[in-house]
């Protein structure tokens, strides 16, 4: 595109957001701002931001639609990389973004290939905004990027990963067969940069990934890389489906109740990359996502390979903190 | 394709199931075989097609899954042109259509372009079945027909052509400038034998369309065409509006009430089509729709002239009758 366009994140403090913040700073193609609520506009980590010579642009995104659009003034892309429990807010933002002006808005999509309703409540509240956004025919890019490298390491032996890992136990759900995009977390902010300035990618859904793998597969790179045997827990599909149920019905007591939320959202990222089978190309495609490596066949990627060497070097880093 | 396939078509005695019937015979393409629930097997206009040698097959869709699938051993096209107040009892024939390993299931679309959800209830329970669709990973086709010819014609003063008409009076809604997707009934079919038999439509929406015209040109052509000056009536958007609400007000006191959910239908319909602006190609291209006519450049139409032409010479037909 010709002239060089103005883009303002939301959520940038988060995994996500930090990630995608750093992807568009390296492309050097862009006008970046950080939106920062008033609540957040002292803490650390937007000082750290602002640090680095990027805009802040403070907007209260629960204020009414018009001064919102306000606070919109000028900018071309709006990305948001909202936290999981504010996703609903993104509705008066998506009218706001219209009457802005906005050229491209991109929803807090950035989680795993799942169906639009019915397997993953997150996801089903991702497309409350997404059919907000289509009623209003704002232009959009939803953008989802599987799992993380950096979140599907399972632990060794040794204890000597431990530093850099989230699972504790070295679990295998299902039969473990089942592949699974997954993008190094760094490599979330090279796509997005690619992907939100591409006429090809406009009212599209597009899926990134670094590897594609399954448990086993992952398993076996990891004792390899290590020279490590782990042994293998299972946890079986009727046990996943089972922990499922109890999570819906305590849910189901007490609907908007965070604290019971989260055990459904955890249960259902399962069920649905490793039972279902959902988060891989195959069905992205059925899906009518785009595929962002045949987008930008050469965009330099990190391998789960290559990542995991780094974690063995004492390199890693355990995201969220 | 190299073999001929087997479709089942549910709803062959409505209006648009009349037109897919005989859209699927004319083409010689396929065996077509004709869903018939218990209840209407000895219906006349069920009589009808087994006398032009249509294959029937008594299914029925209220059955539970199984059964219901073995109902549709060996079909490889399911087209659904159910009814609108029975459009969820699809649900049950999705899963169905998944045990039995249906190869494009064709959901019933067959409406207006509008957004997936929150701007026509019609359009939103219909969504629901896409949903189930798109969870279970079944082949589809999602056809979208815009609004007929045969339901676009004013009333003009002489009366005369009364014999074809649903409208009863010459009304123009908004400022009449919107441009709609209209199809002849007949065309449906046309179209329908084409797109079920097309790999580039796997997974994909469609849209049809005989004509894109706005209210103003259709008035325009009817009184160029008869020679009549007709005394147009103006529906503002306000009105139209009010309408909406007292619908769904209505409606909101009794939300399985048939009789108090056509009214909505048919207010949406005209809010959808006049005041958003919804039914027209690019709202379709921008959800994703492909466009029938650039799939398909070599389909001989009828125009909206032509079928009025039809009609002064006294060879219309009114639908639903």
């Amino acid at each position: 595109m010709a002239s060089r366009q103005k883009i303002l994140l939301l959520g940038a403090t988060g995994g996500t957001g930090s990630s995608i913040l750093n992807g568009l700073l390296e492309s050097n193609q862009f006008d970046v701002e950080v939106l920062v609520r008033p609540s957040s506009a002292e803490k650390p980590a937007v000082k750290e931001i602002e640090s680095r010579g990027v805009a802040l642009r403070v907007v209260d995104i629960t204020a009414p639609e018009q001064e919102l659009a306000s606070g919109l003034a000028g900018i071309d892309i709006l990305i948001s990389a909202i936290g999981p429990h504010d996703l609903l807010q993104q509705k008066t933002l998506v009218r706001a973004a219209k009457s802005a002006g906005v050229k491209r808005f991109v929803p807090c999509a950035f989680i795993t290939v799942a169906p639009p309703k019915g397997a993953m409540l997150l996801r089903d509240e991702k497309e409350e905004i997404y059919n907000e956004i289509k009623r209003l025919e704002v232009p959009y890019t939803v953008i989802d990027v599987g799992f993380w490298h950096q979140i599907s390491i399972p632990p060794l032996p040794s204890g000597r990963i431990d530093y850099a890992l989230m699972m504790a136990e070295p679990v295998i759900h299902g039969d473990g067969n089942a592949p699974n995009l997954i993008t190094d977390l760094r490599d979330i902010g090279r796509f997005v940069a690619r992907i939100v300035d591409d006429d090809r990618t406009l009212n599209k859904y597009v899926y990134t990934w670094s590897d594609v793998l399954s448990e086993n597969e992952i398993f076996d790179i990891v004792e390899e890389a290590s020279g490590e045997k782990i042994e293998r827990k299972y946890d079986t599909a009727q046990d996943i489906e089972k922990r499922l149920e109890d999570a819906l019905a305590a849910l189901s007591l007490d609907p908007t109740d965070p604290a019971k939320r989260l055990p459904v959202y955890i249960v259902q990222y399962i069920y649905s990359k490793y039972v279902r089978g959902d988060n891989q190309p195959r069905y992205a495609k059925y899906l009518g996502y785009l595929d962002a490596r045949e987008l930008y066949p050469d965009l330099k990627l990190v391998s789960f390979r290559e990542y995991f060497a780094e974690v063995l070097e004492g390199k890693g880093k355990r995201p969220y903190h």
